[in-house]
């Protein structure tokens, strides 16, 4: 039995722990909040975030870091984007030596673009084969409904990368691929969101599918370029933490990026959505540092920039869509 | 001026006789059937097939292939996949020396597992770089509405290739992209409705957008590994003749095929759809010639498998994701 912490009560960090648990393994989920915690432990059911999910009764809740990391092998790491660095500082001393951290994350810090798994090395000080990443087309709430899925585990270290997909794969339920390549891995979950604008922008104009076909792979050619830059491999971008997760992301309607991108695209503005709807997407927040990290980069972003311009500079969607179908005729693959 | 001759009074012939046009091409239709050639000729429509789509008034249409071919630089086929052969081998003596042969269609001919530009080398007696294919997320309808889309012309002789970009590229309507692989733009278009069935299959099963997703990554994965098998570079199934055309195919409620496989995922029979809709779709006929040369090439297609067993052999969906999630372990990218 691999002992193994997973750190974040939310949707997608609870669903990988009841998997993690039903494929076998000793599982502690790590949350903050007392009243969660003792309903997970002790009822075996999160009411916030899986609501009418039973857990597995072997499921261990705890708000102990320490007692969480206790022997663990496996260090799954499912807490906002936001909040790793403070967290993981915290708990960085509990973490057994030779422990696998894994990313669940997707996003990029604020302020110094870096990827998830690069805060992960820093904070925690562990080298590149004792970082993970976990990430794929995964609507937490379809896969603890017990609807099957597939995934992407990604380590520099392949042999890490088999250890982490045998604790995790559940057929015929959950079915996880290797990847060495996690950088690539990584950076598909993190702009796929600027492209689920664009989509939604569309369909509020009232696009139809050949619209969003082209931007889902435009979109996926633009972040290809930019993964090429960063030291990612192309293929990566093909595969279900590339086009997968944008694909599901853009077309599903549970998805909040591509909804408040029709709202755009009916002629809202960025002021009359936030207001309508209470809440903002995370690629209004992530368009920014993804276009500064091309430009950084050198790398053309197109559709991220005029993502950019309708949500923060006024542009109109019919103006970016223009500037979009303007631009000067191409190879297909350049850039890359 | 640039003269070109366009055989095939279908939705999609029809509007890229249009685009051709509107772009300042000399263009000529070419029908089968006298009345409708007429309504396009002398009324500007063509009720059949785009009725209430006003068409330009400087485009011809004629019954007569020497007269469609008279000077042509380009000729456009869009016929059914298996009307092809007889067609060009009639019109053949007609088509100017040096003229470019384009081809519109997606399929495989049935018996030779021929693709649409090996049959007109063949029949039409010319080298590689006056053969070129037109392919991505197109649907007619939507094109012939003037909404935005985009496509890949491909041709062995880039420069070709560029001539054949020039004359269709009509900003900001039409943006096509220049792609030498014209094995892998062909491929995509001729397999993506096989994968259509299987996510029509899961969605009428009551499955969510991550199995959407992970078969419409998993399909091109092994529309690659067999692209790859046949000289096709694998990055073109990463853009618009590939997951573009795939996407569009797989999540339109326009699409035939996924309807058809929804049909099958709720239970009915292959006879039971095939009554009740009273068509049949394009995947049903072409998963087995796929599958076919998948075997000749020793590659491996699990989801075309699955869907030759559902749709031929009785295989019930329910065991069909059995298969496919109970599959072992696998490296996300292998045999490409």
């Amino acid at each position: 039995m691999t002992k193994v912490a997973v750190f974040g009560t939310g949707s997608w960090g609870t669903t990988f722990a009841m998997l993690l648990t039903e494929a076998g393994n000793e599982v502690t989920l790590w949350g903050r909040r007392r009243e969660l915690v003792e309903r997970i432990d002790r009822d075996h059911v999160n009411p916030d975030y899986l609501p009418g999910v039973p857990l597995p009764e072997a499921l261990r809740a705890t708000t102990d870091p320490a007692r969480a990391l206790d022997g663990a092998e496996f260090v799954v790491l499912a807490v906002p984007s936001q909040n790793l660095r403070p967290n993981l500082a915290a708990w960085r001393e509990h973490i057994p030596p030779g422990a696998v951290l894994v990313s669940l994350m997707k996003g990029v810090e604020l302020g110094t673009t870096k990827r998830m798994s690069e805060v992960i090395r820093e904070v925690a000080e562990v080298p590149d084969e004792r970082v993970a990443v976990v990430s794929g087309p995964n609507l937490a709430k379809e896969i603890a409904h017990r609807q099957p899925a597939a995934t992407v585990v990604a380590c520099t270290d392949e042999s890490v990368a088999e250890r982490l997909q045998a604790i995790c794969h559940l057929p015929p339920w959950f079915r996880p691929y290797t990847n060495p390549d996690v950088v690539g891995v990584e950076l598909g979950g993190a702009v796929k969101n600027v492209i689920a604008l664009a989509v939604g922008v569309s369909a509020g104009m009232g696009m139809g599918d050949n619209v969003s076909a082209m931007l889902i792979t435009r979109g996926l050619a633009e972040i290809s370029r930019l993964g090429a830059a960063l030291g990612a491999d192309p293929h990566t971008f093909a595969g279900l933490a590339g086009m997968g997760d944008l694909v599901a992301t853009c077309t599903s309607p549970l998805s909040r990026n591509r909804t408040f991108g029709e709202n755009l695209g009916r002629g809202m503005t960025l002021a009359e959505v936030v207001a309508a709807t209470k809440q903002t997407a995370e690629g209004v927040k992530s368009c920014e540092s993804v276009l500064e990290l091309a430009v950084k980069h050198g790398v053309e972003m197109p559709i991220t920039e005029v993502v950019v311009g309708v949500v923060h500079d006024g542009m109109s969607p019919t103006e970016a869509g223009m500037l979009l179908m303007s631009r000067s005729p191409k190879p297909e693959r350049y850039g890359v």
